[in-house]
């Protein structure tokens, strides 16, 4: 869990590093699919990873606005904000909570049930999927995306 | 492990199920991004996931060509040939895996050491961020793409 986490961050943080060869106006330039655009995709991916990690531990959680987040050093200020508590989080993770059951109460009044384990995943997962998006729109701006490998980048040693 | 690599299969499968409904002129159709279309897509899928399970095990891998598969039933077809060793694989995972060396031997002479545990994390985000770039294309044709949630499909079963 932790190296796939410690993965997303690597690769987010190249994100940034990618954006600051960037024009400001190709970062928040409308685009089709995802949430709508390369910083609002950076922004997403950092409030939807804390927002998951504090509603699990039962903490309010606010819907942060795009809005205010329109650059490249806001959106990195708000990601150096957020990123200890789910490092710590991520820290403390053990097989024991794989399947501790969160009860999210939708606005219809309906409740479904999901196991930690599973949110967990999710969290990784929609971090890889909104960063293959990038992926795409980084060629419309004519610049090669950063790479996606897990391999290479030292996150497991081998037994040699 | 067992469960991102059951959520990629659900999620290719859906990426099927969407095929059906899209003009294979589109499924065809050159992309800007990733490898450059979505019926290419799922290809490279199918075949990047069995290659590295066949690598690891020292097995003969080929490489398949595109050219050959250009429908979406042969694609179908060709990941009904591979997901079953990948199955096989997949389900006799265990943690004693994860740091078994990999000796990648490069076409410059190089060797290059990945541990198991890193590879198998590769192919499923591998997955996950091809996924996400078949999500823009599915709105450049104009559809809404599939799901890519973890939670909601009943992969780990909370303690209630």
């Amino acid at each position: 869990m932790k190296t796939m986490f410690r993965y997303n961050w690597m690769v987010r943080d190249a994100w940034y590093a990618w954006c600051e060869n960037v024009p400001e106006e190709e970062l928040l330039r409308e685009r089709t699919g995802g949430v709508g655009g390369i910083l609002r995709t950076l922004f997403h991916m950092v409030d939807v990873e804390w927002s998951w990690i504090r509603v699990m531990q039962g903490e309010p959680d606010f819907q942060e606005d795009f809005a205010e987040y329109r650059s490249l050093e806001r959106v990195k200020e708000l990601d150096r904000r957020f990123r200890p508590e789910v490092e710590a989080f991520v820290d403390g993770w053990h097989d024991g909570l794989e399947r501790r059951p969160f009860y999210d109460r939708r606005a219809d009044g309906t409740v479904v049930i999901d196991a930690w384990g599973e949110i967990m995943r999710h969290v990784v997962a929609h971090h890889i999927h909104h960063a293959g998006q990038l992926s795409v729109w980084a060629r419309e701006v004519g610049k090669a995306p950063v790479s996606p490998n897990v391999i290479g980048r030292g996150l497991i040693a081998p037994d040699l």
